[in-house]
């Protein structure tokens, strides 16, 4: 009886968008969407949830009874690249290819599908919505302890993940938006302008600019300040020169110095300097080319989820304001909406960095940055002892050195890879018991590819140099 | 004694990035920054935190000791425009501007600044340290109370600030970052590309595209959608044709409609739906034009955050899949990284969509939207049994009225004006009582402007048509 009572509800709730003539995608979601391998995988290491269980039952009776006919999707189990729901291939863990040199064909885009958490209609039935409820709850404290597992063991990218927000999470629960322009008012009151200012300011302080003279705002990510400095300086029809701030940190003032030995005047170029990951770390390196608006650069852009770390992507953009202003007479658009290039701003971007800054300070970051450049020095020599091609830039905390050959322990240590080489970002989230650890791990697996116990390392002289490299032929020499 | 070892410890904190002359800025913050009122206005309203007046105490008495007089910008008190960090202007809930119309001169971008919450360093000192807790405990419980307080009176804007996500809590302390394509495996390990495609999955059902022949990403905002649309429609090659589906929505049939009879063929033109808000409304207004790709749209993007309930911007891209592979097969760039504009994606806003979508489901936003539409229309009839001028599209819960005179009134309920014209637009989390509360307090602000009771209402014949107005002129004709 209850089966046919969720049975009746279900075909009540058919229809999208009140057209009743057959569709060729199926117009509801069922059972049969939770795509029962991924819902087996999602479930507790030691098994058997009674709930989820009951829900893969529920899924299968309905099966049984034929209800399950109309979800396989068009095209599905049709010529090629048709796959059935439940054998969606997984790219999450499977044959890892490196971020850095990753190719997009159109085989590997189509072909190669992440697992997809699907989205089913609730049920009308009370019952039926626990069973939901708890398949949800399953789902998420999987993944929290996916994330657990993924972030303990984590080296490759530049990402700080270690912070605490505690204290923040009384502010979930609201939509806090800074529309537009961080310095002009909005009717929108659900914003944290004031949080964002004051992050502002207190770059505006590093970078050596005005209070009345920067003008700037907080990104969802560096592309979007790269994005926006181009975007300006290309608006005001000047030539554009980048510099990457990374790795060969004096490129900032051989740019310069080739601009004025080339004779350009200053109103006719406009420099924007990509800090990236550095941005944050070069002022706090003595040794380091310094960022500041004393220079004849127009805009700088640095990440805050990465040295800083912070849950999302943000990143702090700043120019000078005379360029917003010109820019403002230009281009009607801007001025009659803002100079940012997203409309609606994370909200929530500003106050982590606000709270993280305010914590740490200049000086919190100072004993950081030392610290993962020790560390990263630290690594460096453990992996030149042990026999592995290797090189640190006295002003990084980046490691490279040659690719590991196992990709399983790539894959556990998420490392950046590209060609023969990969590389370990130390971050403060990252110490010397892991550096210990994954230098222990990583001699286990090269042992497994020189089964006799003889090492041969292989050449990496093209990418790091010959001094850097351990083969046989650069080492003898 | 113990103030004097504060003083040494920040003498020995001094100096940025090694640099030992002076500096034009200040070379590290002080109490001073803490701007007395700024903090004073952050008190709980009943007055007198101890931990803070003491804080307070320790500012003047640095002051005393000569030590605040470095802390004094430069430029600051020199001429226009200087002000002293106590008396930052306010913006917020200062003169309010309308957004839509907001002009941007040089003037009101540089004389208006927002209050900042400055940043401090901290102190090496533990007890001093406590006190630096105990005043960013102070800013960020006062900032949550204003959130709840700005929160509870909102109508103008389309955002839907009802949700609750008290489950996802859990996964605030994980940086997520789904790092470029979400159908391209990354390396790094903390990311949320599942719950991405689950949300897209959901989407192309929605809009009638195949699994296998869709390509899109979850954005930071609508924004970000619609420049990915331009871009794609203009790497093709092809006139692009944009379609804001908002108030008049059969505006996308009208385009399609127009291109057919100038004999575009259909290679020739790429039309990109912003659906912003509507988006995800129109689905379940029969009446509408429906937003699908068995039209010969080429890429929709909408808003996560409006409709649907987020506390931080969002959106959902979605192009044809033969774009994004013509698109990588004619920029080697995009082939080599990605198709998204960011490389750094959030990967929270995929949870919180996919939380909501799966609790919600197709049923439960039909009937949000069958609630908004008729709450729209009983505050449009409200308003016009109280002579009031009023608009309201039968397809929208958008009401369009006369601008109220007051602005404190319009600053409390954050309504987005435009000339003589204010709107509120009626989301899942305006309720009746929330609306009488408004009609109510219109009533009572309109009455101020009318002392002896005979109310005239503006002619906004010209902006809602003579239909739509209570002017004496319109009213009588």
């Amino acid at each position: 009886m209850a089966a046919m009572e969720v049975e009746r509800v279900r075909c009540a709730t058919t229809g999208y968008a009140g057209e009743e003539e057959a569709l060729p995608l199926p117009r509801e979601l069922s059972v049969e969407d939770l795509q029962k391998d991924v819902l087996l995988s999602l479930l507790p290491e030691n098994g058997s949830s009674p709930k989820i269980l009951d829900l893969l039952t529920a899924a299968d009776k309905r099966e049984e009874n034929g209800v399950a006919g109309g979800w396989r999707r068009k095209g599905e189990g049709e010529g090629e690249g048709g796959k059935g729901q439940g054998e969606a291939e997984v790219c999450d863990g499977a044959k890892p290819q490196s971020i850095a040199g990753a190719r997009t064909d159109n085989n590997s885009r189509r072909s190669m599908r992440c697992r997809s958490l699907p989205i089913t209609e609730p049920e009308a039935e009370d019952e039926y919505t626990g069973e939901k409820e708890a398949y949800m709850a399953a789902v998420l404290a999987r993944f929290r302890h996916t994330l657990e597992e993924r972030t303990r063991n984590h080296l490759g990218y530049p990402y700080n993940l270690e912070f605490e927000y505690g204290a923040l999470t009384q502010l979930q629960c609201f939509s806090i938006n800074n529309l537009g322009d961080p310095f002009i008012e909005s009717n929108y009151g659900v914003h944290s302008r004031q949080f964002e200012v004051g992050v502002l300011d207190w770059f505006a302080r590093l970078w050596e600019l005005e209070k009345d003279e920067y003008w700037g705002y907080i990104t969802n990510c560096g592309t979007e300040g790269n994005l926006h400095g181009i975007l300006v300086g290309l608006s005001l029809q000047q030539g554009l020169a980048g510099t990457t701030v990374k790795g060969a940190v004096d490129d900032l003032d051989c740019v310069i110095a080739t601009l004025e030995r080339c004779g350009y005047p200053r109103d006719r170029f406009y420099i924007h300097c990509d800090g990236a990951l550095f941005g944050l770390m070069i002022p706090f390196v003595k040794k380091a080319a310094k960022v500041t608006f004393k220079k004849p650069i127009d805009s700088v852009s640095v990440s805050g989820h990465k040295f800083v770390g912070c849950p999302m992507p943000c990143g702090i953009q700043m120019t000078r304001m005379c360029h917003i202003e010109r820019l403002s007479r230009n281009v009607e658009y801007l001025a009659s909406r803002d100079a940012t290039i997203m409309g609606s701003r994370n909200g929530h971007a500003p106050i982590y960095l606000w709270y993280t800054l305010n914590r740490k300070g200049y000086q919190g970051f100072k004993k950081e940055v030392a610290d993962c450049l020790k560390n990263a020095q630290f690594l460096y020599l453990r992996l030149r002892e042990a026999k592995f091609g290797a090189m640190l830039n006295s002003l990084s905390s980046t490691v490279v050195f040659e690719r590991p050959q196992e990709e399983a322990f790539v894959r556990k240590w998420q490392l950046a890879c590209q060609g023969k080489i990969a590389h370990v970002v130390v971050m403060p989230s990252v110490k010397v018991n892991k550096l210990e650890a994954f230098v222990r791990e990583l001699l286990a697996s090269r042992k497994k590819f020189f089964p006799d116990g003889v090492v041969v390392p292989p050449c990496i002289a093209d990418e790091l140099g010959a001094d850097n490299c351990e083969c046989p032929d650069c080492h003898v020499a």
